[in-house]
């Protein structure tokens, strides 16, 4: 009887955890489910005779080690900053890892150790990344195989609303860690076209989109992620002329966003200590310029003319020209906006959620060009069970379900961009819906 | 016999060293001027026989505690990032220690044992800061001396170039440190007015602008430094509804320089790795979007459409629409531009900078509100003999010369804040030629 601990019993785990548990008796596996709070991981059980919950203080290292030792497999759904130490646990206790962050500097220090114990550490293996990688390669090494060159490569992925839940103006509410929404996209994000590299900074970012088109979705814009360069590597396309990853809102949200971006709302630097009392109409007018009787909304559309109604709608029903008391005063600016935006960016439990990904390829054949367009929709079915959790929860779930029947028998650290864990995660992921439609046409 | 040790001879130093020479025979002193280089300390000392040259290996806690301990009194004109080390050599040593950085937290936090040893450590004493202090406490003092309240502080200061030397379209050649210019205003910028808090994100600085005055001068524009809401309390204006602290460029510098910082060229978070024989062309192409047969300069002015006939001089000035090959490809983009700039902005030998600064009061007084301007004009001699030097230099000069006389006799951790610190030396610059001129109106 093999034993799978799941580290983290949020939001995210629910399909992970509803996908192992049902075949964990026909399997005779066991499920350890551990939490900060042992009742959030009783209630994703459900009684199951082959699951138990259990409370886990992360900071004490034996509270750790006392389960990963129980158990053959960890699967890590914490927050990423925190797997290095499960990590370092697991190749003290000789246990295989998987997570769906990405996989850090520091476990790329742990590489010999981990293939001299014959372990298994496989990240990346969730929606962004992981479908993404995986999606991708298998079209990636099919062209090969035919002997055809990728010239171009876009990739974009979003977490957005099903269109019957987009019930406000911005269309969007937060599906997953809010802070990361927030701060999304800070740096400057560079990536080659055309045979030419091209960095976009920050604050550039929510202007220079692209429109990607979903059949019977609509519209939907992307901005480039931070670092699309370091896909060469990793894709085998090394010297593809043209890649850049993105991620996708629906149309007409960045430009009201870069409100926000524009006035520096978004900067996570510095901590403001406002006095009590601080209104919203406060909180947006110490952007603005100070005028001697000009009010902010008048400030602002003088110091962004491109303001246009929709946009100024979108500002005010977030609340920013209202005198209500802000939910907070100490904080950076993201902070406190990210406060606001909690409040009125919540899903509802009847809410459905989405995940849009899109593939673009560009393909040299012997018969001319082709473009090939690779898309996935996933729409959840409610609060609980979202697309995020699905598509985060259940590539994992499946490369552990392989892991144990030993149809994944690869060791050391890794990603999944190897056939021998994408194909089988592909064709489980495609069993529960979660299927790509690929699109080809001769472009010249 | 006191002995003066001054480490670092660089250009900053000129006119420090050349003060403290003049009295040196009469006053019964002798300089040790320590550098890197002995020979360029030596170029310094013109053989004064009261001053030797030393060579110092800053690495090599020996080399500094040798000459330290050699000395009454440390002047440091070493690079800021270098104090606390001289400070906590000086502190082991029992020794005085000046000099023109920022006060440091690390320097905080040998206050008790500054204290206790009966030692006197001056920062802060140089122009920005020094004589921004100095000039501004005297004037507060004294009307807060009369009763009356300041109700709105500004001060600007620039380093820049007499009009005589103005002969390149920026109007602009590095006189300070390039680096710093550079990087400038990176960050939130926040500051009080009409007791509001404002905030400016980097990338609206350049815009955000106040023109300043200066007779016979012309006109200047000033942006708002980082952090001026900590100098209330430092200047003893803790309730004043208007605080602010900024940088002078010449009328027109910001909305060509902003087009760097738009394009995300002074980012200096990411390092590029360009190819070899990248050219100045591609290097700004890199930054504008991708377009079939559009040319550089045709996207340059779609995505800035506020560029005008006047900026786009100034950048093909700088080379930015040529082929000629990059002079680094290796760093951040910051790094890059300042390698570029360095190569067009560099003093001639006989150009002359010049230091501007200016203070705005507003003081409410028994008959009225009354506004203060007080201005300094400070022109350079050539390349070497700079005002930079000269209002970086002296201050510190004349702090040593005060305080080895015995006219400054305090003790403990200090900036130039204190009248005992500051009249003295104001005085003393005067004789120098570096004179402020006031200016006092009825404005209600």
């Amino acid at each position: 009887m093999k034993t799978i601990l799941i580290l983290g019993a949020g939001k995210s785990s629910t399909y992970l955890i509803d996908y192992l548990l049902e075949s964990a008796h026909s399997k005779n596996r066991k499920l350890i489910i551990a939490d900060l709070s042992k009742e959030i991981a009783e209630k994703k059980i459900k009684n199951h005779p082959n699951a138990r919950a259990e409370p886990i203080i992360l900071e004490q290292e034996n509270s750790r080690k006392d389960l990963i030792g129980q158990s053959d497999v960890v699967i890590s759904m914490l927050p990423a900053f925190l797997h290095p130490i499960i990590a370092k646990d697991c190749l003290a206790m000789g246990k295989h890892f998987f997570s769906a962050s990405y996989e850090s500097e520091e476990l790329r220090q742990l590489e010999p150790e981990i293939k001299a114990k014959n372990l298994l550490f496989l990240n990346e293996c969730g929606l962004d990344p992981g479908i993404d990688h995986m999606s991708a390669m298998k079209i990636i090494e099919s062209e090969k195989a035919k002997g055809h060159e990728i010239i171009g490569f876009k990739s974009y992925t979003g977490g957005l609303l099903s269109p019957e839940s987009e019930d406000n103006p911005w269309k969007y509410k937060f599906t997953w860690n809010p802070r990361n929404v927030v701060l999304a996209g800070q740096g400057t994000s560079r990536f080659i076209r055309n045979g030419r590299y091209k960095y976009i900074p920050y604050h550039m970012l929510f202007r220079r989109l692209e429109n990607i088109h979903f059949e019977g979705l609509g519209d939907f814009e992307g901005y480039p992620n931070r670092d699309s360069l370091s896909y060469r590597k990793i894709y085998g396309l090394d010297n593809i002329p043209t890649l850049l990853r993105g991620t996708l809102r629906r149309a007409g949200f960045c430009q009201s966003w870069d409100v926000f971006v524009q006035l520096g709302m978004t900067d996570d630097s510095f901590q403001m200590d406002l006095p009590e009392g601080f209104t919203y109409r406060m909180f947006i007018n110490s952007f603005l310029p100070f005028h001697e009787d000009q009010k902010a909304e008048a400030k602002l559309k003088d110091l962004l003319p491109w303001i246009n109604d929709e946009i100024m709608d979108k500002i005010k029903w977030l609340g920013f020209f209202s005198n209500y008391i802000l939910p907070k005063t100490k904080g950076s600016p993201a902070a406190i906006l990210q406060e606001i935006l909690e409040e009125r960016w919540t899903l509802n439990p009847e809410d459905k959620d989405m995940i849009v990904m899109q593939h673009q390829f560009e393909v040299k054949t012997p018969s001319g060009m082709k473009k090939i367009t690779s898309s996935l929709v996933c729409k959840g079915q409610n609060q609980e069970y979202t697309a995020m959790a699905k598509t985060v929860g259940l590539p994992l779930a499946i490369a552990v379900d392989l892991f144990l029947e030993g149809k994944i028998d690869i060791r050391g650290l890794k990603i999944p961009i190897i056939p021998q864990i994408y194909s089988p995660i592909l064709e489980a992921l495609e069993s529960e819906g979660i299927i790509f439609e690929d699109k080809e046409e001769q472009i010249g």
